[in-house]
């Protein structure tokens, strides 16, 4: 690997200096699968931490969040557990919640404070607090010899692939690492706490900069995806930089273009792995908005198209349907006039100003679809990302309980 | 019927005063199935007229609205084909309609400002403008024999059935006929060119009585159904009084209140005739949403849970997720704390202040559902209605064109 460059390894969370993961079962689930995880820093690591913006949130939203400010955006631990996501469960969820970290923080030596503890399945349902405490030495005493893979597996819900991704950097101070994994995602999580993703850096970069970094990072890849519109009470994306690797990360310069742009290929490449993954899905579905009067009414647009039913049905049955997608763009509330866009399915003009372009047959046939909007108003742009709806989707949903 | 009442009546369009109506099939639809339809008024009637909010609007969006503007309200006829939605044709789908408009006022003996002319069906293609004048005579011959009923077949797409509603009213002053057709809405119209609701009645109403009557109606009925939340580009209601009956409406007291009532009756009943024919519904839904801080806020809550392709699947397969249905009203936008919140599904509480009720099991096999969600944080409330999402509406939505 070249300086002031990175590259995706195949490796998994191992390879970032001082972090150790493992994940075994507890028992909250009923099928015997992995169901508690816990990621471990030698190291005090900054955080930026994301949340969902339902108003009706798990418990671990408010938790995680309290904890942060507290400590000034500090931790060492994560223990994670799925099969049940501790929302809707009230003062009960909240006192499960905090026994359950106060205990991970006692047997692992380590102030509560930087312990944080994260729940996603379904909503609605006690903790088994009594389950995960009876398992946490044992995940504990795992811990030593780390296996990322098996907490990766140990967060999924209903996803049918464990999702990680690793890059190792050089911004020209030393090489570091960027590790992430993550979870769900609309069909795939049918109860809805839907999203994790986690991300470890052994970089040492200051609060500030990882702050800013992610921030960007989830704006234009965790936010950018959507799957049904369905948005989590539980969706939580937490970054930890550990500066193990002692390779620094400047504030400005190349050094940060680096560290931003391998953040992003983490973060990008575990969000659409969530699409491909998402429940019944066939088709990943890029929908990119250009020339929009502003970033918003481009986000509105590619949004509109991207979560309509009849779109995604669409796509499904590879019926290029395309008057579906203008219509999206136009309830979108975005501002453009219907005689200026252009739009494009795979790389071929299907309407222009007001006229139908060539005929539009089999042009979704085979794999993935990229709809590309030309609005004509302005300068700015959007990408998201979405899959098709189909039979099977309402299948796994209609029969997700019962 | 009573003074000061008003109630359903078996009957069709016919019952209206001074109506006529017909329906023909003039090949633009491939299977022949009718695509014509003209209603007639022996006198100007006031109009009021709504249309859709999509920014990506069918040529006769533009065309009646302008009509109207320059009538004053005023008009005698109302042509409507299906099969096509003259959307996305640029200026020659203009052209083609004003071609069209013209020889029906020609025929028909009126200023072309009296003839209005609506258009339903697949979005892209160009009007057939030619089979439609060709089919003009025929349509007009039939007319002198008023058929309600195949005005109504004709102006459907993929209905199942023809939707209309008739009452007949007394505010005090005499009898007098609203009567109502309806077609579409969502899956049972998957090129988008949803939903028409054309209204007559035989009342003299003042043009600022019926517009204002109209509002409200369209505020409670047809702007308060959902099945996927694809505004269509095509939506279009229109209100027509001809005070042929000779009975007034006055502008205030029980006059206006029969009035008012009569016609939220007519239009509800079609709004919901519209959900039960939704493409692959197999359940109404109704949810309601009470006690929230503002109107806007109730309306997104009950909009958000109404648009969820989550709640819609669990319905289907009446799995009592109800989980799912606090999570779409807490990213609706409205304000609401989750601690407070009641939820109950046909009358049972399956949530209240933060605490799970009893086992909802069966709560929604059966019949239709009702959501009924307590917010507890002011005095507004709001009515929704949609259908459940099935496989059948991802087949239908996928397989549409090909």
């Amino acid at each position: 690997m070249k300086r002031h460059d990175f590259r995706e390894t195949g490796g998994g969370l191992e390879a970032v200096r001082g972090l150790r993961a493992h994940g075994i079962a507890c028992g909250i689930k009923a099928n015997g699968a992995p169901d508690l995880a816990l990621f471990v820093s030698d190291t005090v690591c900054r955080v930026a931490d994301f949340y969902t913006r339902n108003s009706f949130t798990g418990v671990h939203v408010a938790l995680c969040r309290e904890k942060l400010k507290r400590s000034g955006g500090a931790a060492r631990a994560l223990l994670v557990n799925s099969g049940n996501a501790n929302c809707a469960t009230g003062t009960r969820g909240t006192r499960d919640a905090l026994r359950v970290a106060a205990e991970a923080a006692r047997l692992l030596k380590m102030p509560a404070g930087h312990v944080l503890f994260a729940s996603t399945g379904i909503i609605g349902a006690p903790l088994p607090a009594d389950r995960i405490i009876e398992g946490l030495p044992r995940l504990i005493g795992k811990i030593k010899r780390s296996d990322g893979a098996a907490a990766a597996r140990a967060i999924m819900t209903t996803d049918t692939v464990a999702k990680t991704c690793c890059v190792e950097a050089d911004g020209g101070s030393g090489k570091y690492r960027i590790a992430g994994v993550a979870k769900g995602a609309g069909m795939i999580a049918p109860d809805l706490a839907t999203q994790f993703a986690f991300i470890f850096t052994d970089a040492a970069v200051s609060h500030p900069v990882l702050r800013a970094a992610a921030r960007k990072c989830v704006e234009k890849t965790f936010n950018a995806i959507t799957v049904d519109g369905d948005t989590s009470p539980n969706d939580t994306a937490l970054f930890f930089a550990s500066g193990a690797s002692g390779a620094g990360v400047a504030a400005g310069g190349v050094e940060r273009g680096v560290f931003e742009a391998a953040l992003e290929h983490v973060c990008r490449a575990l969000a659409l792995k969530i699409v491909r993954d998402a429940e019944g899905a066939t088709k990943l579905i890029e929908v990119r908005v250009e020339s929009a009067r502003s970033r918003g009414d481009a986000i509105r647009m590619a949004k509109a198209v991207a979560e309509s039913p009849l779109v995604k049905t669409a796509v499904f049955g590879e019926d290029p349907n395309w008057g579906r997608i203008l219509t999206a763009a136009g309830y979108s509330g975005a501002r453009f006039r219907q005689d200026r866009v252009g739009l494009e399915l795979n790389g071929a003009r299907v309407y222009d100003r007001g006229r139908a372009g060539r005929a539009p047959e089999k042009l979704l046939a085979g794999g993935d679809v990229l709809i590309r909007l030309l609005v004509r108003e302005g300068r700015a742009s959007a990408r998201v990302w979405t899959c098709d709806l189909s039979c099977d989707y309402v299948r796994i949903n209609a029969e997700y309980t019962t």
